[in-house]
């Protein structure tokens, strides 16, 4: 399962985080193509470096609270840049606007909130699935996938692809249960977090055994953690829930909670997608 | 329940959504006192303002998809001017950037994609919750709220406000379920969707009975409808469901749907919210 790193020796998912500053605001980069989605590279590493951008500003505040990703337009195998600028800062949050350029386009724009969190009354009222362990159930095979699926270890617990049962039948609920960590093991951090936000197959493929033109098309994540409870996940399997709601004549709604090995929900994700019949 | 409509005869949101163009991608507007929160306007009327800025742009293509609104400072009851921008159009959505200015400043943000639907298998999966009718249930006392409330008819069904209780007491669960429609009647448009969205008193005052600071950050709303479903909508009730995940460190998310009356499921709608013990 285990992509071969590059001779660089970085990690997967660092060789597609290797921003370089132009400017306290504006960064440089290139997604490698062992990060290949059907067109283009996969949302949540584009997403990933969005937020990665806004960490990598001198300016930033705080840890992330909150990132919209939008897909208006493909993007291409070649080198883009990420423009981030503060609009707004209070004593609890800082707000940024990130768009993408490539080619004299913008296809991606988004915004990020990051946050000063304090010691309050907590509780968490979503309640840990029950399934079985990651070692119980078997890896998802990459082959005929996308290429950046093999950089992950994932493993379906229920409500897998249909064209993948056999027989391939229509299923009445798009609900997913699985685990999931890097192929190749690295620590979580809130990077990782956004690009695993989007691992979750269209649900139109769990609901219909049928291959369809499909894209995210705005993505919004809300990390409900801090840097010590994403440290105290390391490089271990996080859960993973995804459903969706309603399809409605070319667009579907889903929404996903990642939750470390521990049982803390790490971030809930929500995301509208096209789909083409 | 019904509030005074103003002397120019227009309904009272419609008072609240009178932009005026100063140029095709600049709006100015006020939002009048009738829609005070505690600190500046409603949100899900500044919600409803930044998509109606969009809406009336000339360039603007579509219905309607998904709205982001990010608040990173209080809105003044001052003059305000709204500012749009398409950034990508592709075949089937038109993607859009907005700013709020005023005072030199840049309150809100958003995005904004628009799209086109086509007939397509569509399915909804979600279940329309069972609960007692409008008519059986008691509309919601605005006084002591604030103002805003009066311009909706809001009857709870479940998890109501938990310090409304007799006596206060903690609740487990914060889910709420109840009817909502304009207090003085006006048929549903996306504008009042938005709106809508946003009218879920805060999941930390359904759980503990007491009041503490709290404010939304950053709200993202789908639209699963079309123009001829809001418009078989009407005037009439719609069911509103909402709950949160997890209150942590001074941020709790909440989810909800709005469903119309005859059982379709119109927009689901996340945010997350800041709250001070």
């Amino acid at each position: 399962m285990s992509p071969t790193n590059p001779p660089d020796g970085l990690h997967s998912f660092d060789s597609a985080l290797q921003l370089c500053a132009v400017t306290d605001d504006r960064y440089s980069g290139q997604i490698p193509a062992q990060w290949a989605n059907f067109v283009g590279p996969f949302g949540g590493i584009l997403a990933a470096n969005l937020l990665q951008a806004v960490c990598r500003n001198p300016a930033r505040l705080g840890e992330p609270l909150a990132l919209t990703v939008n897909f208006g337009g493909p993007v291409a195998s070649a080198p883009f840049e990420i423009v981030t600028r503060a609009t707004c800062t209070n004593r609890s949050t800082q707000h940024w606007s990130i768009e993408l350029h490539q080619n004299g386009q913008t296809p991606l724009t988004g915004t990020a909130v990051f946050a000063a969190r304090r010691d309050t009354w907590s509780t968490q009222e979503a309640v840990f699935p029950v399934i079985e362990g990651p070692d119980q159930l078997p890896p998802t095979v990459a082959e005929g996938l996308p290429a950046w699926v093999a950089n992950y270890d994932l493993r379906v617990a229920s409500g897998g692809m249909s064209f993948l049962n056999d027989p391939p039948a229509e299923q009445d609920s798009s609900e997913t249960l699985l685990w999931v960590r890097d192929s190749s093991p690295r620590p979580l951090d809130y990077p990782a977090l956004a690009a695993l936000s989007d691992i979750f197959f269209p649900r139109i493929f769990v609901r219909r055994p049928a291959f369809v033109a499909v894209g995210t098309v705005s993505i919004s994540t809300y990390f409900h953690t801090d840097s010590a409870q994403l440290d105290s996940q390391g490089e271990q399997f996080l859960l993973g829930k995804a459903w969706g709601k309603r399809f409605h004549n070319g667009f579907f709604d889903h929404s996903a909670e990642l939750w470390g090995h521990n049982g803390s929900l790490l971030a809930s994700t929500h995301q509208i997608v096209y789909y083409k019949e």
